[in-house]
């Protein structure tokens, strides 16, 4: 469908306005470029973006990061961009003064944001779009679904299934529905190659008492048929995980709905000891394969670019047989472009890698027993001083988050708030969160584990967090350090807090430190952290990277 | 009325229960212990108390500090003392299965909190007691109102009042109902003699888009018929400070009420040139009585105690002809009584001052000009190396939330954590916030600043905060270290980022001080503050006590 035909169908429908995003039912997971109505519609390819039609205009809601792109994508005759960080909501209440009958599919917006609009927007009408005009947004190419061998996932299905069932007799409820596809994915130890970076299987699951578990792929009638069967029962979902069309069909069949937060988003986010020891290996493997690569690109060959660079590093890690993928499309920002904080290099933007400045790399990959997700800013030739104090301010961050002792009860965001004080010093700051969960062998961004402002879940013992702080100069340069952790206990002194244990294992570039605005702590932190780097990688590496990361790793 | 008459009129009225909490009308704020019903039907006198009256039993609950007081001044006979940190719906709702009748007064408990009740507590049912079974719990005594002169003011009733005319008109109300009676203080530049320690005038007050204000002090009956004339109209309140009663007086007379957090908290908490000078001088003149009290201390003749120190302090205070009394009653633990966060000397727990162990002092004092707040910890002849060493820990606390710098959009739960997270290496933490905001001549605790845990107010320019990190070891020794700050900007070389500007003038004990586990930037940080306290204040004292503060204050 076009966007004029669809403007067409809201004027036969008598409605005023439609609301696109960009996601299918999977709430909050990747799509597929062609899933992607926002793009069919408007053109526009990024990330974040929300149309919101009427007959006779259209307006693409995004924000700062795709001013320009958001610009060169669309026909500014069609589509009036507004960059804004207010939600739909926000601008629909700003913007418009008269009610409005606004259409929705509501397959594709969650229960808890459509009782947003209808709590806070009271005199818009907001109308379930039960024709689906745009389609079911799903790729109909039908991906390949494996399991993942216990030997990587540790703990069975039947026994994460058990803990579901006690946690469904301790509420009384006869069922769950699990709306978020990667608490289905680990629940059940399956995987999928529908999207490219991530092996989440796209799926909803109806979990009930007896431990009977049904399965919704694309095929979406049946879920209204298996509901059917507990009327009168009690069926618990997350709100803001499942579709708002599930709410409907339960209502129509008389299900009482529980609205209680997925219990399997915390259990997922505690690694077991099989999986964090898959992320030790996954992450010693794959810092060989970034040795291998860096000790490359200091001896690079002439004409190198941003681009030629990302082919190079997958190069370095695909050798690895247990190497799946990458987990994101790789980050790779030579000088200016490394202040676009989400920056992926194209033909059009792609930069030669020149001396004298820094090179911003974010990559990350899937591997069977693990994902990883690393950072590292680069000095290509001499970077200039106020690179490398800048350097030296997010590194000093990256360590008063690392190296911090904390009690149980702390929330991501106390975390958060230690790395960027140490920026707030020098006046600096920046503009995304320290840090994310991280899935095994799933999704590099997970819930519920988040070190940023809005991080109210407490850590615990064993999830798996990034820490990344940064600082982007536009039109200069962009830094960024990011190591994976695992958060542990047992320090022999303080073995009643907690603190972070590094997965990451990959040099930071020295030529970038200022020795003389780091605390003797400070040192003494990356001293270690670079003994350890060395005495886990040196002995797998042959001769020429190990006497690179021998002198890349002595101490300061 | 008594436990008994209370139980009695429970079932007379065919209630199940009764909730009764040492609060008044005016909430938040602090009561005469005359006023405290709690304290009159169950002896209990502690600030943390709600009794759960049935008509054979009762229940006091109270929080961990008050185990022991609890205890000993309730009759176990009659009520059953509960140790919680559960609200009393929290408690309600395990406790008790089926459904109540439980009937409150409806001045004494705030549209919010039984709003939550309504809403948490669905299956019991909530009944006003318009008979107020209970007496008004306001003393008799009439207390003296008096203006705040403009010269301590800084801004006249008249301008305010015009701020909030613009609000109302901004907000499409005809009128707002001020719960909250220090901000009618505040508004109306009044103060009383209601309460020893805080001059807030007790009252509400109604103020129209026409700028005419109300004022309703103990006399609630001329609330509903000034009310009465608001028909149709709409008035503002904030919910969590406005009686349950004023709504369903505002309902019975078909008035529109608007939900919406009273603006003046902020307007109050951003002090305006000249509070903000009277705060600096109150504080030099604060500072000057500590001196001389510090100086007599160090010299102390034999015999004295934690009361007979008290009483000597206030001595000092008192002979400044601004000083209107203590801020709130003075805490003095020696040894393990300081180990007691809201420890007050009585004739029973009363220690003498020995040598060995510290001594915590908090206290604060009420100027025309501005309120004091200050603890000190002072070392009691020679401390143990363990004192020293925390009491170094609480410094580096101390100094990392006071040394921040941080842009505008910080809440306070982000300073909280910067002292938090020194201890925390050490494996310490303290039960309580990080700093409240304090009242111009007003209450000590002052809304909206909060530095915890729980802080999610922004940090402004010119708002005061305390900062008083602590450690506690029970049955040994408390420290805390306790400083007013203003927020200031400014700094020369980061003009956009907000920092604390100290107002309390008063030496670190250096005995305490292990410089050893200081760095170099912590160690500048006190000779700075000791070269500020001791270049204001050392000109303006005599000899002697001159002589010691230069010694006090000389570099580490």
């Amino acid at each position: 469908m076009t966007l004029e035909e669809l403007q067409k169908q809201i004027a036969v429908h008598k409605w005023d306005a439609y609301v696109v995003t960009r996601g299918n039912m999977f709430i909050g997971q990747d799509v597929l470029p062609e899933e992607n109505q926002v793009k069919a519609l408007s053109g526009f390819s990024g990330s974040a973006g929300t149309l919101f039609v009427m007959p006779d205009k259209a307006w693409l809601l995004t924000d700062g990061r795709y001013e320009l792109q958001a610009a060169a994508e669309t026909d500014s005759e069609k589509i009036s961009v507004v960059v804004t960080s207010d939600s739909l909501g926000s601008w629909l209440q700003k913007k418009f003064a008269s009610p409005l009958k606004i259409a929705y599919d509501p397959w594709c917006h969650s229960i808890g944001e459509t009782e947003f609009w209808n709590r806070t927007l009271k005199k818009h009408q907001f109308i379930e779009d039960n024709e689906r005009l745009l389609g079911c947004r799903l790729s109909s190419a039908q991906p390949e679904i494996f399991e993942l061998d216990a030997e990587y996932a540790g703990v069975t299905a039947e026994e994460k299934i058990s803990y579901f069932c006690e946690f469904l007799r301790n509420n009384d409820l006869t069922a769950y529905f699990i709306g978020e596809s990667d608490v289905v994915s680990w629940l059940l130890n399956l995987r999928s190659n529908a999207l490219p970076d991530t092996p989440v299987l796209r799926a909803f699951a109806l979990i009930n008492k007896d431990g009977e578990v049904s399965l919704f792929t694309s095929d979406v009638n049946k879920i209204e048929a298996e509901l059917a069967a507990y009327k009168g029962k009690s069926i618990g979902l997350s709100a803001n995980a499942t579709p708002k069309k599930i709410q409907t069909l339960m209502k129509n069949h008389k299900i009482w709905i529980s609205h209680l937060q997925n219990p399997a988003q915390k259990w997922k986010s505690v690694k077991n000891p099989v999986e964090l020891k898959g992320f030790e290996h996954a992450h010693q493997r794959d810092g060989i394969a970034l040795c291998r690569f860096l000790q490359w690109l200091e001896n690079r060959p002439n004409g190198q670019s941003e681009l030629s660079i990302v082919s190079k590093l997958k190069e370095f890690r695909a050798r690895d047989p247990l190497f799946r993928g990458n987990s994101f499309e790789t980050i790779a920002g030579v000088g200016a472009n490394g202040a676009v904080v989400h920056y992926q290099p194209t033909a059009r933007s792609n930069r030669p890698l020149t001396d004298g400045t820094v090179l911003l790399l974010d990559s990350g990959a899937q591997y069977c027993d693990g994902t990883t997700d690393v950072t590292r800013t680069i000095a290509l030739g001499q970077a200039p001083q106020e690179m490398i104090d800048s350097y030296t301010q997010v590194l000093k961050a990256h360590i008063a988050a690392a190296s911090a002792y904390f009690p149980t009860t702390t929330p991501g965001s106390a975390i958060d708030t230690l790395a960027r004080a140490q920026l707030w010093r020098f006046g600096k700051d920046y503009n995304h969160g320290t840090g994310h969960g991280v899935g095994h062998y799933l999704n590099v961004h997970e819930a519920p584990v988040s070190l940023s402002r809005r991080g109210t879940a407490q850590l615990e013992a064993n999830q798996v967090t990034s820490i990344e702080p940064g600082y982007y100069k536009t039109g200069e340069y962009g830094i960024r350090i990011e190591n994976l952790y695992y958060v542990t206990t047992g320090d022999e002194n303080l073995p009643q807090m907690l603190k972070f244990a590094p997965l990451t294992l990959v040099p930071l570039d020295k030529r970038l430190i200022n020795k003389y605005l780091l605390t003797a702590q400070e040192i003494r932190w990356i001293d270690d952290y670079h003994r350890l780097v060395c005495s886990t990688l040196a002995p797998q590496l042959e001769q020429e990277v190990r006497i690179w990361l021998e002198q890349a790793c002595a101490p300061l």
